[in-house]
């Protein structure tokens, strides 16, 4: 490609990244090498620095530099609520929200037979732990709504049954939706929930 | 975003890079942070490798390591012909076409008024010196088929009148291009140019 080693080889592992194809690997290569001091180094340095610091919180799962997570430390957060969602990605996505006051639980995946993906490789057992230990009364079940995410709420719904309050994200049309670009699914879901005015 | 700071500069930083936006810098860092040890070292390694030795070659312009890079130094290429381009990515798109056989002169950009961007930004006098030390006999511009572009080539055209064979690369339909998507231009410089079976 560059007619250089080290410049293809960096254009090749950019490429890799999701998102990423091999035309945008090549721009953003050339966009940090014209950027060294300003984007390239720093870049860089912060690679290495997540690299060496970063880990899933021992509790919940979340990625920090910490043990234990900012979130599951911070006392207001200890509101009896644990929202439990399949991965990190996730948990950022509801903490933009900005509307959940509680902890979290990161599963790291879903129930899945044709993967061979039981309870024990999903932090379930952690979960049903916490529910005494943290003095949970209230668990959100914020999984996503694809066949695995549904089958993993039903198992941790029957672990938890009777023990705490179980409930989950409603369905219906987004906000800003066009019912002409809603799929059959969603909509009957939303009129099935449909609310009284 | 992570409740992270280096987790969320990190994402940042990825987040400017040309081709990605917020959503797909998450996905490449949470991407990289679960294989770190295969892709988030090694890719924060070759940064750092790249940023300590890239540079411009002193003679074409094109990307390397080396003060004079691979191209400029074979012997194999020194065929009389030079390709002018705007800038380093577009040497590797005619190195990728792997039909050139010649060395490269990277401009580094196009004449503009409006930027106030003249001939002594552009390496155009290295261009011109190169002609009688390369004992180069065909400069061959392939330029960007923008205002710009052409007002540039029309400049360094003037610059070699009658001391060099003077091509550009033809304007015409594209291999697996399809008519009723091309613009008017295009099919007026095809039909101009067309070929006699």
């Amino acid at each position: 490609m560059s007619s250089n080693r080290d410049i293809d080889a960096l254009i090749d592992m950019m490429a890799r990244l999701p998102g990423l194809g091999p035309r945008s690997a090549r721009r953003a290569v050339l966009h940090l090498i014209a950027k060294r001091e300003m984007q390239l180094m720093p870049l860089a340095d912060l690679m290495h620095k997540v690299a060496a610091t970063a880990r899933e919180c021992l509790n919940c799962g979340n990625l920090g530099t910490t043990d234990i997570c900012d979130i599951c430390l911070s006392e207001k957060r200890a509101n009896g609520q644990i929202c439990v969602v399949e991965d990190v990605a996730d948990l950022w996505a509801m903490e933009r929200g900005h509307a959940f006051k509680g902890r979290y639980h990161v599963l790291g995946g879903t129930l899945s037979a044709l993967d061979q993906i039981g309870p024990e490789d999903l932090r379930i057992p952690q979960l049903v732990n916490r529910i005494d230990a943290e003095s949970v009364t209230e668990v959100i079940l914020a999984l996503n709504a694809t066949v695995d995410g549904q089958t993993t709420a039903h198992y941790i719904a029957d672990q938890l049954e009777g023990r705490v309050t179980l409930s989950s994200l409603a369905q219906g049309v987004p906000i800003g939706g066009e019912l002409d670009y809603l799929d059959d699914g969603t909509i009957s879901a939303a009129l099935a929930a449909r609310k009284h005015l």
